[in-house]
């Protein structure tokens, strides 16, 4: 097929496309205002005709969900999948057409706000810092980590929580920590309610209603930082500062600065950023998790000698590794306003950590030897099953709005040959210790090293120091790794999994 | 007087200079030859025709020894300063001129070495760490401090050592233990004998006399360095590392580098320093010494925002500073070697310190407020009786053979108008706290207070942001510091004092 014809076919698989979209929509509304006659009562009866929601909150907002979340809702209340007295026996009537019209239709609808709840700025506070930081000691993510930094939602599992009423959104939350309602797609939703008591769930809710339209939720910034002075600790018992006691003034406004590239890398450090990944990406807990090399012990342990350049790395220019590697990005100078922010950063982070010590959160947790040699067909299961619903099953992550929440983990936009992700044993104890978010060590270690050499097969971009071959590049810098996929991604297409060049290139025109 | 009748002039001078030395010589040679007759026995007899020593090292080689340092030990046996059963009755019968010429024709003898005697290595490092690292923490600087890199002396009161006999070394160092000989200039030679035993004594002299003709003692570097594990210690009582466990390989070598920048700033980063002033001058002890701001406490407290640039400054951006103002010269990029090596230095000497909590001894000693106003006329008594020995009348520093050995305190060698030195406050509590070298606090508070503003308020090289005016450069970069004579040099000229324009000019022609 030429060019120009190939563009007329594209143009018009792209009018169907709209076409039945149109119609679809047009179908949900009449069901969702009207119902279907002698089957189903109108939906706009408690969520109202756009979706808006009703009974002051009783009945949540399902205007501007994400449409796949929608079907999969009504699916599930259909098919048994998840039970409601009101829910389930109006779903029986709706045929998947009748569904995916619903589901486009609302997603279409603005998402609209019921009126802020009447709470403390004690508790709105409490909630915030839940929402924003999570509790990841404890295995619970931040809000924002799955559900975006907008919380508007992912396709297709992952509902938009703005301006969703605090009755519906606690009592869903209660929900799933009683077991009442399934724990959602791997178990995600269950284990994170469970590890929040009732106060913490009103908490959460109630900060999440409070939340206006366009309003992103931001790391809460006390008037007064709390008072903290820096202690000498144990290496192995280490705790760095809490977020509310960074200080005020020119020396704390540049930690915030460094915090801000480590969570958004792209729209912070735009002029380096060559993807759309971010530090926090491969460093859980913006910097701070202990079980995905934290920056508070990579700041006591440099400067220190690296053989992938054969220098001694002040901190700074280790961080340009990062840049220029996992980013596939620019190097900032070693004196940009990035490069200090981001140090100074993670300075404030190790706050009373003894210089030189290792401690021993360093680095990546290491797996033991795997059984099997690692296996990248075994490993496309185990991704598919529990890797899928985040990163996305052609692995070019996943987000919602122009906005990247669950980050590629090959294609264009992911990290490049040389960066330390792709060596299966440091991505297999990543993953060991930390994937899924909230259900780190779920996975078997041959599943972890089965799905790091997966991951590790798929195309990616070239290293920046590729020279001549691959033999020779792989010989120069990567000659001592096991289970070596450095620049061998050619092979991992044959494999025919998710994620061929064909996708890749399909996602990214 | 016109510039060619002043040339003349000068040439006329010179001349006449060189042919009084080479008549002063000749005279010297024969009365250390023939001795003067009927009166003083030659000193060949015991110390050869050239100088050489004799009896095995029992008599003192005297060639190549400073000619100021001969005329002041031949006076001192005449005049009773020293006494010697051989000596005093010869020094009896020597005029002045006698003397001069003695000591002209003596310094221009090439130094001779005695057969190196026989001693254990494991001995010859003992000595060695001595004289090339002192033990500052007992006040005792190293024998290079005031010897010079080379042992070879400064004018006019510090002999040179190399190649000086064992016998002697020891007989010296033990007289100046027992007092049986006067404790020297400043009384610093008996303070620092009366810190060593007899064994370090032999030690020291048995190294020195080991050196042969042109080598410089160097700081012992075992072959296998002691094994050294950094553990978290307390700021309080922190003890860097020692010497002998710097690591080999890369990451060795460049903290070695950081330290020979370092130790001598002019020399290893020559295309930075401005001046003939090294870090080692500020911060003595290699940068360990706990009473002038310790490298290790500055690498724990940055990145610190500061006033002086109102930025958050890194550490290296603070290393920048100190080659910009103290060292007056060029600031060397961020991930240049020099830096990265200086770092790397600090952060090993660092090793067990823990990071953002002030040790006390960060920065240099605060004093009390001065009882009375810092003067520089009462400061130049004092500097002339404690500190131009070493610093020189004019305040040049001293040196020998064109070595620098004691830094310029002012003049264009020093520090520029920007330097933190240059605040009176900053000098008083340095120069309070450990000059004279090894003997820290014997100056009262308000001598340190009068001695910091009289250097202060000699001439010294101009802020390079200097602009406009000093009154506006004040306002902008000088404005808070008490006792400020931040571009008031023309002041202290008034003063009459040693050290004016005019013998900065000669000197430095």
């Amino acid at each position: 097929m030429k060019l120009p014809s190939l563009m007329l076919a594209a143009a018009a698989i792209g009018l169907i496309a709209m076409q039945f979209n149109a119609w679809a929509a047009d179908t949900g509304e009449s069901i969702v205002g009207q119902g279907v006659p002698g089957k189903v009562t109108p939906c706009a009866t408690c969520h109202g005709v756009r979706g808006e929601g009703g009974g002051d909150g009783v009945f949540p907002r399902v205007a501007g969900l994400p449409a796949a979340y929608i079907e999969t809702q009504l699916k599930a209340f259909r098919d048994g999948g998840r039970s409601s007295p009101l829910m389930s026996p109006m779903a029986v009537g709706l045929s998947d057409a009748d569904i995916s019209a619903i589901a486009t239709y609302l997603e279409r609808q603005q998402p609209m706000f019921f009126a802020p709840p009447k709470a403390e700025p004690v508790q709105l506070e409490r909630g915030q810092n839940l929402v924003t930081l999570g509790r990841w000691a404890q295995g619970i993510p931040s809000c924002t980590s799955c559900h975006g930094a907008a919380l508007q939602g992912v396709e297709p599992a992952i509902p938009s929580l703005a301006g969703q009423s605090w009755q519906y959104l606690s009592a869903q939350l209660e929900a799933y920590r009683s077991g009442q309602r399934a724990p959602g797609p791997l178990q995600l939703m269950g284990r994170i309610a469970r590890g929040l008591n009732s106060q913490e769930i009103q908490d959460v809710s109630v900060y999440i209603a409070s939340l206006r339209p366009g309003a992103r939720p931001e790391i809460p910034r006390p008037a007064t930082p709390e008072p903290y002075r820096a202690k000498p600790q144990s290496p192995d018992t280490f705790v760095p500062p809490p977020e509310s006691a960074i200080p005020a003034g020119p020396y704390g406004e540049l930690i915030r600065f460094g915090q801000s590239i480590f969570e958004d890398t792209p729209k912070h450090a735009a002029h380096y950023a060559g993807n759309t990944l971010s530090c926090r990406n491969c460093h859980l807990d913006r910097g701070r998790d202990p079980k995905s090399s934290p920056m508070w012990a990579a700041y006591v342990h440099y400067p220190e000698y690296r053989k992938k350049d054969g220098l001694v790395n002040t901190l700074q220019m280790r961080i340009q590794g990062c840049f220029r590697y996992s980013q596939n990005g620019t190097v900032p100078d070693a004196d940009s306003r990035e490069l200090t922010a981001l140090v100074t950063y993670f300075y404030w982070m190790a706050s009373g950590l003894p210089v030189g010590v290792t401690p021993k959160a360093a680095g990546y947790p290491k797996l033991n030897a795997p059984q099997a040699i690692p296996s990248p067909e075994r490993g496309a299961r185990v991704y598919a099953s529990s890797c899928a619903l985040c990163h996305g099953d052609n692995g070019l992550g996943r987000g919602r709005g122009g906005e990247q929440v669950f980050p590629p983990l090959w294609g264009p936009q992911s990290f490049n040959w040389g960066a330390g992700m792709h060596q299966v044993d440091r991505a297999a104890g990543f993953i060991k210790a930390s994937m899924p978010y909230g259900a780190g060590g779920t996975l078997t270690d041959q599943e972890a090293w089965d799905v790091a050499a997966y991951v590790n097969s798929r195309p990616r971009p070239q290293d920046p120091r590729f020279s001549e071959s691959v033999e020779k590049t792989r010989a120069l810098y990567h000659s001592d790794h096991e289970y070596d996929y450095y620049g061998r991604e050619i092979d991992g297409l044959l494999l025919g999994a998710p994620g061929t060049l064909e996708q890749w290139e399909k996602s990214n025109k």
